[in-house]
């Protein structure tokens, strides 16, 4: 499809993919997807990424029902970055269980966490 | 510095940073950093990331006066990437002239323009 065509994947196949919160606006993830899941994000309308350490093909929110619905894809300038507008499901991004991965904010030199876990982890991952 | 040893390089040395608006909190840049870039963005308040095309440490708005004063920063769960929160200078981060490089969205098939130039790029780079 051509405007699969036009995205400039690296090398390894993939793009980096932002997820962000349509509502809070919070930038919510950073993962990444290649041409399949980028495809399937668009057919389905939820987020599908290429887990890079499992090394395989992932819709968001499989296990933990934390689906994330997209309402709007955008790439950038250099056509090799992609941010998706979500309705996250559960307003549970990270397998934290806290609404956004970038929960962390270097205060005074260290690493703080600044955000609060909504969802127990052992709850939302009771395989 | 500790904070930074925590921080997972890839092999290339780099992590993805994202840039989003204090005010407008529209996801502005994905650009890369290393040690330095990072160390120098803490250090001076205002971003710094290294350019992959040119193989070099960049001020973002060295040229273009458009810099990022950073507001805080955050580190998502796997420690591979950082978002700044900023205030862009002159509302402009993309060197086409728009507020945010993420000015395309799809739309049936096709990305589509979606925000104005608001400054003409001839006018911002006059070298």
């Amino acid at each position: 499809m051509d405007w699969l065509d036009k995205v400039k994947w690296a090398e390894n196949g993939l793009v980096p993919a932002i997820a962000q919160d349509a509502a809070s606006r919070r930038v919510l993830t950073l993962a990444w997807m290649n041409r399949e899941a980028l495809a399937l994000t668009v057919e389905t309308g939820e987020a599908h990424y290429w887990s890079r350490s499992r090394a395989k093909l992932w819709r968001k929110g499989e296990e933990s029902g934390h689906v994330q619905k997209v309402k709007s894809l955008r790439i950038d300038c250099d056509e090799d970055v992609v941010l998706l507008e979500v309705e996250q499901q559960g307003g549970i991004a990270c397998h934290t269980g806290r609404e956004s991965c970038f929960y962390r904010r270097l205060e005074d030199g260290r690493w703080v966490s600044a955000d609060p876990v909504i969802k127990d982890p052992r709850e939302i991952y009771r395989s």
